[in-house]
């Protein structure tokens, strides 16, 4: 392993060890000593991988985002429709809030910083569901007279509501749980025939290509690059 | 006026400019000193009445709690049916959640500490939402084959979603975002027939009834009774 592979693992532990920090108790009472204690290393090596505890979270929310983003092109890409495209990223980044503390921690960091930092993923969520049900009504499967503003703003905030609700009681990000939401809205949202063809508890194919990472930090770490 | 009543005056002033503290900085750095000042009292007469933050902090949910079950009751004694007053108490408690900073930073506290703390205000809410299609399915306005547990998670998530994203953009908690709510939801929550006798936008006279208050924070306070 060369220097700079050890410099990168050494990295990337400091980060999952902040992320578990932060998910336990918190940016403020979170300790460095104890981040750095996390990943196995000195606390002159996280000083050399980071300046401040404001670095540290930036570099959390960062990693957070890069997947994220992965996990919403993966299902923009394999899913049949882009109403399906909506509920299986729905379901991905669901699993990954449940069982990836990196992504977990950094989305609830970006939710307290997002007004003062350069992505807020709350934003872009807001936006993938507006331009997704635009989409979905130029190829005629949401209604045209729906009122996409509406829809928008109901599907932003249960799904937001449900990483909110999380927070104490993770059963809220169940694929049982999501399930249920879509079996709600999509009536709304999809004209009679494409209804037909949704499915509210995600696409397998595109859940279980991304599904496992859960459980496999080294395939989530993968996903990330 | 009696010594007992500048008492009460006091401890009026002082959970509301807690509250004010509290929504402003957070729990954590929220300043003793900046409370007192607040109030216009010296941290004496503070210290007469709470020994620490953390019971202004209670004294802040509890007084919004209050407020809420308050509004609740009044919502649900003057609709006309349980779905609407499901509606009407969404707009009189957003209502009460962007005018009145106790209120609000009860509640977020509340989100905080329900885990151990004797109130759970959004666990009360869950438990209302799904009394009330409960009651609304007796009185058959709800369809029989609604899958309830799935609308009162979805109802949940979604009023639970435009709290939190309203810590950032109060319009979420606007009268015309909720009326686009209950606009998408009630279709699934209520028969045909119910569905023609509901307002999404809320009943006038139980809204008016308690929306003034919010501008007035005497009215507030009189509400908490």
């Amino acid at each position: 392993m060369t220097k700079q592979e050890r410099a990168m693992n050494t990295r990337h532990a400091l980060i999952r060890s902040a992320a578990q920090a932060f998910d336990q108790f918190g940016y403020t009472r979170a300790k460095l000593a104890g981040i750095s204690a996390g990943a196995g290393v000195s606390s002159g090596a996280l000083h050399f991988h980071f300046d401040t505890k404001a670095a540290m979270a930036a570099a959390v929310e960062s990693e957070a985002a890069r997947t994220l983003h992965a996990l919403a092109r993966h299902a923009h890409r394999k899913s049949p429709s882009p109403l399906q495209a909506l509920v299986d990223s729905s379901h991905v980044i669901a699993q990954q809030l449940r069982w990836d503390v990196v992504v977990r921690a950094g989305f609830h960091l970006n939710c307290r910083t997002a007004h003062h930092s350069e992505t807020n993923l709350r934003q872009e969520w807001l936006e993938c569901v507006r331009r997704t049900l635009e989409r979905s009504a130029t190829h005629g499967q949401t209604p045209p007279q729906a009122v996409r503003e509406e829809l928008t703003a109901t599907v932003v905030g249960a799904t937001a509501g449900f990483e909110a609700l999380a927070r104490h009681d993770r059963s809220w990000l169940s694929r049982h749980t999501l399930t249920g939401l879509w079996h709600t809205l999509l009536p709304q949202l999809a004209t009679p025939k494409a209804l037909t063809q949704l499915q509210p508890a995600g696409t397998e194919s595109v859940i279980n290509a991304t599904g496992t990472t859960a459980d496999r930090p080294a395939g989530a770490d993968a996903l990330r690059g």
